[in-house]
Protein backbone atom coordinates (compact mmCIF):
# COMPACT_ATOMS: atom_id res chain seq x y z
CA UNK A 1 0.00 0.00 0.00
CA UNK A 2 1.28 3.32 -0.70
CA UNK A 3 0.53 5.82 1.87
CA UNK A 4 -0.08 9.17 0.52
CA UNK A 5 0.80 12.74 1.56
CA UNK A 6 -0.90 15.72 1.18
CA UNK A 7 1.46 18.45 0.21
CA UNK A 8 0.71 21.65 2.38
CA UNK A 9 3.49 24.12 3.95
CA UNK A 10 4.05 23.70 7.52
CA UNK A 11 2.75 27.54 7.74
CA UNK A 12 -0.69 26.29 6.01
CA UNK A 13 -1.24 23.26 8.18
CA UNK A 14 -3.08 24.94 10.64
CA UNK A 15 -5.40 27.18 8.25
CA UNK A 16 -6.20 23.83 6.30
CA UNK A 17 -7.38 22.08 10.00
CA UNK A 18 -9.79 24.85 10.26
CA UNK A 19 -10.97 24.75 7.02
CA UNK A 20 -11.66 20.81 7.56
CA UNK A 21 -12.67 21.79 10.56
CA UNK A 22 -15.55 24.04 9.58
CA UNK A 23 -16.42 21.85 6.79
CA UNK A 24 -17.01 18.86 9.35
CA UNK A 25 -19.24 20.95 11.63
CA UNK A 26 -22.14 18.78 12.86
CA UNK A 27 -24.56 21.81 13.08
CA UNK A 28 -23.83 25.24 12.57
CA UNK A 29 -22.15 27.42 15.88
CA UNK A 30 -22.35 31.02 17.57
CA UNK A 31 -19.65 33.01 15.29
CA UNK A 32 -18.42 34.75 17.97
CA UNK A 33 -17.86 31.51 20.18
CA UNK A 34 -16.62 29.23 17.08
CA UNK A 35 -12.78 30.29 17.99
CA UNK A 36 -12.89 28.75 20.82
CA UNK A 37 -14.78 25.60 19.84
CA UNK A 38 -13.26 25.10 16.51
CA UNK A 39 -9.80 25.31 18.67
CA UNK A 40 -10.57 23.02 20.79
CA UNK A 41 -11.40 20.49 17.92
CA UNK A 42 -8.58 21.35 16.56
CA UNK A 43 -6.98 20.21 19.62
CA UNK A 44 -8.34 16.63 20.45
CA UNK A 45 -10.15 16.03 17.00
CA UNK A 46 -12.85 14.92 18.46
CA UNK A 47 -16.17 16.65 17.57
CA UNK A 48 -17.95 15.77 20.86
CA UNK A 49 -17.02 19.66 22.10
CA UNK A 50 -19.14 21.30 19.72
CA UNK A 51 -21.93 20.28 22.23
CA UNK A 52 -20.48 19.76 25.42
CA UNK A 53 -18.53 22.92 25.62
CA UNK A 54 -21.02 25.31 27.99
CA UNK A 55 -20.34 29.38 27.61
CA UNK A 56 -22.17 31.44 30.32
CA UNK A 57 -23.64 34.62 29.36
CA UNK A 58 -21.38 37.49 28.48
CA UNK A 59 -18.63 35.53 28.53
CA UNK A 60 -16.20 36.78 26.01
CA UNK A 61 -16.62 40.43 27.36
CA UNK A 62 -15.19 39.31 30.62
CA UNK A 63 -12.56 36.93 29.47
CA UNK A 64 -11.48 39.68 27.16
CA UNK A 65 -11.24 42.36 30.06
CA UNK A 66 -9.11 39.81 32.68
CA UNK A 67 -6.87 39.02 29.56
CA UNK A 68 -6.34 42.75 29.14
CA UNK A 69 -5.66 43.95 32.88
CA UNK A 70 -2.39 41.42 33.56
CA UNK A 71 -4.44 38.32 34.65
CA UNK A 72 -2.74 35.83 36.59
CA UNK A 73 -3.65 31.91 35.24
CA UNK A 74 -3.94 29.31 37.20
CA UNK A 75 -3.76 25.82 35.78
CA UNK A 76 -4.39 22.40 38.09
CA UNK A 77 -1.46 21.03 35.90
CA UNK A 78 2.11 21.30 34.64
CA UNK A 79 0.99 20.35 31.28
CA UNK A 80 -1.84 23.01 30.73
CA UNK A 81 0.71 25.71 31.92
CA UNK A 82 3.41 24.38 29.47
CA UNK A 83 0.34 24.22 26.80
CA UNK A 84 -0.29 28.00 27.04
CA UNK A 85 1.25 30.27 24.73
CA UNK A 86 3.46 32.25 25.92
CA UNK A 87 4.60 34.63 23.45
CA UNK A 88 0.71 35.81 23.86
CA UNK A 89 0.75 35.64 27.26
CA UNK A 90 3.44 38.11 27.50
CA UNK A 91 2.23 40.26 24.64
CA UNK A 92 -1.38 40.73 27.01
CA UNK A 93 1.34 41.35 30.11
CA UNK A 94 -0.41 37.97 31.61
CA UNK A 95 1.06 35.30 33.35
CA UNK A 96 0.55 31.40 33.72
CA UNK A 97 1.27 29.79 37.29
CA UNK A 98 0.57 26.20 38.44
CA UNK A 99 1.27 25.19 42.38
CA UNK A 100 1.01 21.87 41.57
CA UNK A 101 4.47 20.44 42.08
CA UNK A 102 4.92 23.18 45.34
CA UNK A 103 6.20 21.56 48.64
CA UNK A 104 4.09 23.76 50.73
CA UNK A 105 1.16 22.79 48.47
CA UNK A 106 2.11 18.96 48.87
CA UNK A 107 1.80 19.00 52.74
CA UNK A 108 -1.30 21.59 53.13
CA UNK A 109 -3.06 19.11 51.07
CA UNK A 110 -1.43 16.40 53.47
CA UNK A 111 -1.98 18.21 56.37
CA UNK A 112 -5.99 19.25 55.31
CA UNK A 113 -6.36 15.36 53.91
CA UNK A 114 -7.22 16.85 50.42
CA UNK A 115 -5.85 16.93 46.90
CA UNK A 116 -3.22 19.09 45.54
CA UNK A 117 -5.23 20.00 43.43
CA UNK A 118 -7.52 22.11 46.48
CA UNK A 119 -4.40 23.50 48.66
CA UNK A 120 -3.67 24.80 45.20
CA UNK A 121 -6.35 26.32 44.89
CA UNK A 122 -6.39 27.88 48.13
CA UNK A 123 -2.80 29.11 47.41
CA UNK A 124 -4.16 31.32 44.74
CA UNK A 125 -6.46 32.86 46.71
CA UNK A 126 -3.56 34.97 48.00
CA UNK A 127 -2.74 36.28 44.49
CA UNK A 128 -3.15 40.26 44.19
CA UNK A 129 -5.41 41.14 40.65
CA UNK A 130 -7.14 39.29 38.41
CA UNK A 131 -7.06 35.58 38.86
CA UNK A 132 -8.66 33.07 35.76
CA UNK A 133 -8.51 29.48 37.00
CA UNK A 134 -8.13 27.19 33.91
CA UNK A 135 -8.88 23.32 34.88
CA UNK A 136 -7.97 20.61 32.75
CA UNK A 137 -7.66 17.70 34.98
CA UNK A 138 -8.85 18.19 39.06
CA UNK A 139 -12.16 18.37 39.72
CA UNK A 140 -11.37 19.07 43.44
CA UNK A 141 -9.99 22.47 42.03
CA UNK A 142 -13.30 23.32 41.04
CA UNK A 143 -15.39 22.18 43.92
CA UNK A 144 -12.94 24.16 45.99
CA UNK A 145 -13.44 27.16 43.96
CA UNK A 146 -17.10 27.01 44.43
CA UNK A 147 -16.67 26.53 48.25
CA UNK A 148 -14.02 29.74 48.24
CA UNK A 149 -16.40 31.74 46.42
CA UNK A 150 -19.65 31.19 48.63
CA UNK A 151 -17.35 31.51 52.23
CA UNK A 152 -16.58 35.38 49.81
CA UNK A 153 -13.02 34.75 49.84
CA UNK A 154 -11.89 34.59 45.94
CA UNK A 155 -13.94 36.01 43.20
CA UNK A 156 -12.14 34.37 39.89
CA UNK A 157 -12.39 37.24 36.79
CA UNK A 158 -13.58 33.24 35.16
CA UNK A 159 -12.94 29.86 35.32
CA UNK A 160 -12.06 27.72 32.57
CA UNK A 161 -13.41 24.21 33.99
CA UNK A 162 -12.77 21.41 31.40
CA UNK A 163 -11.20 17.99 34.12
CA UNK A 164 -11.36 14.67 32.09
CA UNK A 165 -12.31 11.84 34.11
CA UNK A 166 -14.54 9.36 36.07
CA UNK A 167 -15.12 10.09 39.64
CA UNK A 168 -16.96 13.82 40.23
CA UNK A 169 -15.74 15.09 36.77
CA UNK A 170 -19.69 15.85 35.82
CA UNK A 171 -21.29 17.36 39.14
CA UNK A 172 -17.94 19.71 39.65
CA UNK A 173 -18.46 20.90 36.62
CA UNK A 174 -22.22 21.95 36.72
CA UNK A 175 -21.24 23.07 40.25
CA UNK A 176 -19.31 25.74 38.59
CA UNK A 177 -22.33 26.32 35.74
CA UNK A 178 -24.73 26.82 38.91
CA UNK A 179 -22.54 28.97 40.83
CA UNK A 180 -22.57 31.83 38.35
CA UNK A 181 -18.94 32.54 38.18
CA UNK A 182 -18.25 33.97 34.56
CA UNK A 183 -17.13 30.60 33.07
CA UNK A 184 -16.51 27.99 30.01
CA UNK A 185 -17.04 24.55 30.77
CA UNK A 186 -16.72 21.12 28.60
CA UNK A 187 -19.57 18.96 29.89
CA UNK A 188 -19.48 15.84 30.31
CA UNK A 189 -16.64 13.27 31.48
CA UNK A 190 -14.04 14.67 28.56
CA UNK A 191 -11.56 17.64 29.06
CA UNK A 192 -8.01 17.67 30.04
CA UNK A 193 -5.00 19.95 30.55
CA UNK A 194 -4.69 20.13 26.16
CA UNK A 195 -8.23 21.02 26.56
CA UNK A 196 -7.93 23.53 29.06
CA UNK A 197 -4.68 25.33 27.47
CA UNK A 198 -6.58 25.57 24.06
CA UNK A 199 -9.31 27.36 25.36
CA UNK A 200 -7.11 29.95 27.08
CA UNK A 201 -4.87 30.23 23.73
CA UNK A 202 -8.33 30.45 21.97
CA UNK A 203 -9.43 33.60 23.53
CA UNK A 204 -5.74 35.39 23.46
CA UNK A 205 -5.30 34.85 20.02
CA UNK A 206 -8.70 36.17 19.79
CA UNK A 207 -7.46 39.66 21.08
CA UNK A 208 -4.20 39.81 20.34
CA UNK A 209 -1.74 38.60 16.61
CA UNK A 210 0.05 35.57 16.32
CA UNK A 211 3.36 35.58 14.99
CA UNK B 1 -31.11 21.04 41.39
CA UNK B 2 -28.69 19.08 44.22
CA UNK B 3 -25.39 18.30 42.88
CA UNK B 4 -24.26 15.53 44.50
CA UNK B 5 -20.28 14.66 44.68
CA UNK B 6 -19.13 11.45 45.55
CA UNK B 7 -17.12 10.61 48.73
CA UNK B 8 -13.93 9.20 47.44
CA UNK B 9 -10.43 9.46 49.51
CA UNK B 10 -8.12 11.72 46.85
CA UNK B 11 -5.60 8.42 47.49
CA UNK B 12 -8.41 6.36 45.84
CA UNK B 13 -10.11 8.54 42.67
CA UNK B 14 -7.39 6.86 40.36
CA UNK B 15 -8.29 3.05 41.38
CA UNK B 16 -12.17 4.06 41.37
CA UNK B 17 -11.49 5.57 37.89
CA UNK B 18 -10.10 2.61 36.65
CA UNK B 19 -12.47 -0.11 38.12
CA UNK B 20 -15.51 2.18 36.26
CA UNK B 21 -13.53 2.11 33.18
CA UNK B 22 -12.96 -1.65 33.45
CA UNK B 23 -16.94 -1.95 33.74
CA UNK B 24 -17.51 0.07 30.53
CA UNK B 25 -15.09 -1.23 28.11
CA UNK B 26 -16.57 -2.12 25.09
CA UNK B 27 -14.98 -5.86 24.89
CA UNK B 28 -12.55 -7.76 26.62
CA UNK B 29 -8.94 -6.09 25.89
CA UNK B 30 -5.63 -8.09 25.99
CA UNK B 31 -4.70 -8.34 29.64
CA UNK B 32 -0.93 -7.24 29.28
CA UNK B 33 -1.72 -4.10 27.66
CA UNK B 34 -4.30 -3.43 29.12
CA UNK B 35 -2.74 -0.88 31.66
CA UNK B 36 -1.96 1.19 28.69
CA UNK B 37 -5.41 1.74 26.80
CA UNK B 38 -7.01 2.08 30.17
CA UNK B 39 -4.41 4.80 31.07
CA UNK B 40 -4.88 6.38 27.55
CA UNK B 41 -9.02 6.33 28.27
CA UNK B 42 -8.22 7.83 31.66
CA UNK B 43 -6.64 10.74 30.38
CA UNK B 44 -8.96 11.47 27.93
CA UNK B 45 -12.26 9.64 28.78
CA UNK B 46 -12.78 8.75 25.39
CA UNK B 47 -13.53 4.73 24.55
CA UNK B 48 -12.62 5.19 21.24
CA UNK B 49 -8.64 4.52 22.26
CA UNK B 50 -9.54 1.21 22.97
CA UNK B 51 -9.52 0.27 19.32
CA UNK B 52 -7.68 2.90 17.83
CA UNK B 53 -4.62 2.11 19.61
CA UNK B 54 -2.45 -0.12 17.90
CA UNK B 55 0.82 -2.00 19.12
CA UNK B 56 3.74 -3.40 17.48
CA UNK B 57 4.56 -7.23 18.02
CA UNK B 58 6.70 -7.34 21.19
CA UNK B 59 5.96 -3.62 22.19
CA UNK B 60 6.10 -4.56 25.95
CA UNK B 61 9.47 -6.21 26.13
CA UNK B 62 11.06 -3.54 23.47
CA UNK B 63 9.83 -0.61 25.26
CA UNK B 64 10.57 -2.19 29.26
CA UNK B 65 14.48 -2.76 27.56
CA UNK B 66 14.44 0.35 26.45
CA UNK B 67 13.21 2.26 29.67
CA UNK B 68 15.79 -0.05 31.52
CA UNK B 69 18.68 1.40 29.95
CA UNK B 70 18.48 4.83 30.41
CA UNK B 71 16.71 6.08 27.38
CA UNK B 72 16.49 9.38 26.30
CA UNK B 73 12.40 9.96 25.35
CA UNK B 74 12.09 12.83 22.85
CA UNK B 75 8.78 14.96 23.11
CA UNK B 76 7.11 17.08 20.32
CA UNK B 77 5.24 19.37 22.37
CA UNK B 78 6.50 21.22 26.05
CA UNK B 79 2.98 19.90 27.07
CA UNK B 80 4.02 16.20 26.74
CA UNK B 81 7.29 16.33 28.48
CA UNK B 82 5.69 18.12 31.32
CA UNK B 83 3.18 15.14 31.23
CA UNK B 84 5.58 12.82 31.60
CA UNK B 85 6.27 11.87 35.45
CA UNK B 86 9.14 12.88 36.68
CA UNK B 87 9.58 10.36 39.35
CA UNK B 88 9.30 7.73 37.40
CA UNK B 89 11.85 8.95 35.15
CA UNK B 90 14.23 9.36 37.53
CA UNK B 91 13.76 5.72 39.03
CA UNK B 92 14.43 4.16 35.81
CA UNK B 93 17.59 6.63 35.01
CA UNK B 94 15.93 7.73 31.58
CA UNK B 95 15.17 11.66 30.79
CA UNK B 96 12.84 13.67 28.83
CA UNK B 97 13.74 16.00 26.28
CA UNK B 98 12.02 18.60 23.58
CA UNK B 99 13.79 20.77 20.67
CA UNK B 100 10.54 22.42 19.71
CA UNK B 101 12.04 26.11 21.61
CA UNK B 102 15.38 25.72 20.69
CA UNK B 103 16.40 28.67 18.83
CA UNK B 104 18.80 26.28 16.98
CA UNK B 105 15.99 24.17 15.81
CA UNK B 106 13.63 27.48 14.66
CA UNK B 107 16.76 28.49 12.65
CA UNK B 108 16.97 24.99 11.05
CA UNK B 109 13.34 24.98 10.54
CA UNK B 110 13.03 28.13 8.42
CA UNK B 111 16.32 27.41 6.46
CA UNK B 112 14.88 23.81 5.72
CA UNK B 113 11.42 25.11 4.67
CA UNK B 114 10.47 22.71 7.10
CA UNK B 115 8.60 22.14 10.45
CA UNK B 116 10.47 22.67 14.09
CA UNK B 117 9.04 19.03 14.57
CA UNK B 118 11.12 18.07 11.46
CA UNK B 119 14.17 19.59 12.79
CA UNK B 120 13.94 18.54 16.10
CA UNK B 121 13.82 14.87 14.66
CA UNK B 122 17.30 15.61 13.08
CA UNK B 123 18.40 16.78 16.33
CA UNK B 124 17.14 14.21 18.23
CA UNK B 125 19.22 11.99 15.60
CA UNK B 126 22.50 13.33 16.73
CA UNK B 127 21.56 11.71 20.90
CA UNK B 128 23.80 8.78 22.41
CA UNK B 129 22.33 6.14 23.33
CA UNK B 130 18.43 4.38 23.18
CA UNK B 131 16.07 6.96 21.99
CA UNK B 132 12.32 6.54 22.02
CA UNK B 133 10.57 9.39 20.22
CA UNK B 134 6.77 10.44 22.33
CA UNK B 135 4.82 12.09 19.09
CA UNK B 136 1.78 13.66 20.20
CA UNK B 137 0.99 16.84 18.13
CA UNK B 138 3.25 16.83 14.76
CA UNK B 139 2.78 14.08 11.90
CA UNK B 140 5.83 15.70 10.14
CA UNK B 141 8.04 14.54 12.83
CA UNK B 142 6.96 11.00 12.22
CA UNK B 143 7.62 11.25 8.57
CA UNK B 144 11.01 12.57 9.17
CA UNK B 145 11.73 9.37 12.04
CA UNK B 146 10.65 7.57 8.60
CA UNK B 147 12.63 9.08 6.39
CA UNK B 148 16.03 8.86 8.76
CA UNK B 149 15.32 5.50 9.54
CA UNK B 150 15.38 4.60 5.97
CA UNK B 151 18.50 6.48 5.11
CA UNK B 152 19.95 4.43 7.99
CA UNK B 153 20.64 7.45 10.03
CA UNK B 154 18.18 6.79 13.26
CA UNK B 155 17.50 3.43 14.78
CA UNK B 156 15.02 4.54 17.80
CA UNK B 157 14.05 2.03 20.30
CA UNK B 158 10.44 2.75 19.86
CA UNK B 159 7.94 5.39 18.85
CA UNK B 160 4.56 6.49 20.35
CA UNK B 161 3.02 7.93 17.51
CA UNK B 162 0.33 9.63 18.63
CA UNK B 163 -0.57 13.06 17.11
CA UNK B 164 -3.71 14.58 16.86
CA UNK B 165 -4.83 16.36 13.85
CA UNK B 166 -6.64 16.74 10.39
CA UNK B 167 -4.12 17.12 7.72
CA UNK B 168 -1.43 13.88 7.06
CA UNK B 169 -1.94 12.52 10.70
CA UNK B 170 -3.67 9.39 9.47
CA UNK B 171 -1.15 8.98 7.14
CA UNK B 172 2.26 9.40 8.79
CA UNK B 173 0.65 7.27 11.50
CA UNK B 174 0.33 4.28 8.97
CA UNK B 175 3.64 5.09 7.63
CA UNK B 176 5.18 4.37 11.29
CA UNK B 177 3.78 1.40 11.66
CA UNK B 178 4.15 -0.04 8.14
CA UNK B 179 8.15 1.06 8.46
CA UNK B 180 8.22 -1.73 10.92
CA UNK B 181 9.80 0.37 13.80
CA UNK B 182 8.33 -0.90 17.17
CA UNK B 183 5.76 1.66 18.01
CA UNK B 184 2.66 2.09 19.84
CA UNK B 185 0.25 4.36 17.67
CA UNK B 186 -2.98 5.62 17.94
CA UNK B 187 -4.68 5.05 14.59
CA UNK B 188 -7.00 8.05 13.02
CA UNK B 189 -6.85 11.29 13.71
CA UNK B 190 -7.26 11.27 17.41
CA UNK B 191 -4.30 11.50 19.87
CA UNK B 192 -2.66 14.44 21.52
CA UNK B 193 0.64 15.25 24.05
CA UNK B 194 -1.37 14.06 26.91
CA UNK B 195 -1.99 10.97 25.19
CA UNK B 196 1.80 10.77 24.64
CA UNK B 197 2.50 10.91 27.90
CA UNK B 198 -0.07 9.25 29.19
CA UNK B 199 1.27 6.00 27.37
CA UNK B 200 4.92 6.91 28.70
CA UNK B 201 3.91 6.72 32.27
CA UNK B 202 1.66 3.78 31.66
CA UNK B 203 4.55 1.70 30.69
CA UNK B 204 7.08 3.37 32.97
CA UNK B 205 4.22 2.32 36.15
CA UNK B 206 4.26 -1.08 34.87
CA UNK B 207 8.14 -1.24 35.90
CA UNK B 208 8.56 0.62 38.52
CA UNK B 209 6.46 1.11 41.69
CA UNK B 210 4.49 4.24 41.71
CA UNK B 211 5.24 6.66 44.91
Amino acid sequence: MKIELENVLPSDIEKKSFEIIESELPHPIDEKLAPIIKRVVHTTADFDYVDSLYFSENILDIAFDALRSGATIVTDTNMARSGINKKALEKLGCKVECYMSDDDVAKQAKADGTTRATASVDKAGRLEGPVIFACGNAPTALVRIVELMEEGKIAPAFVVGVPVGFVNVVPAKEMIIESGVPCIVARGRKGGSNVAAAIINALMYMITVRE
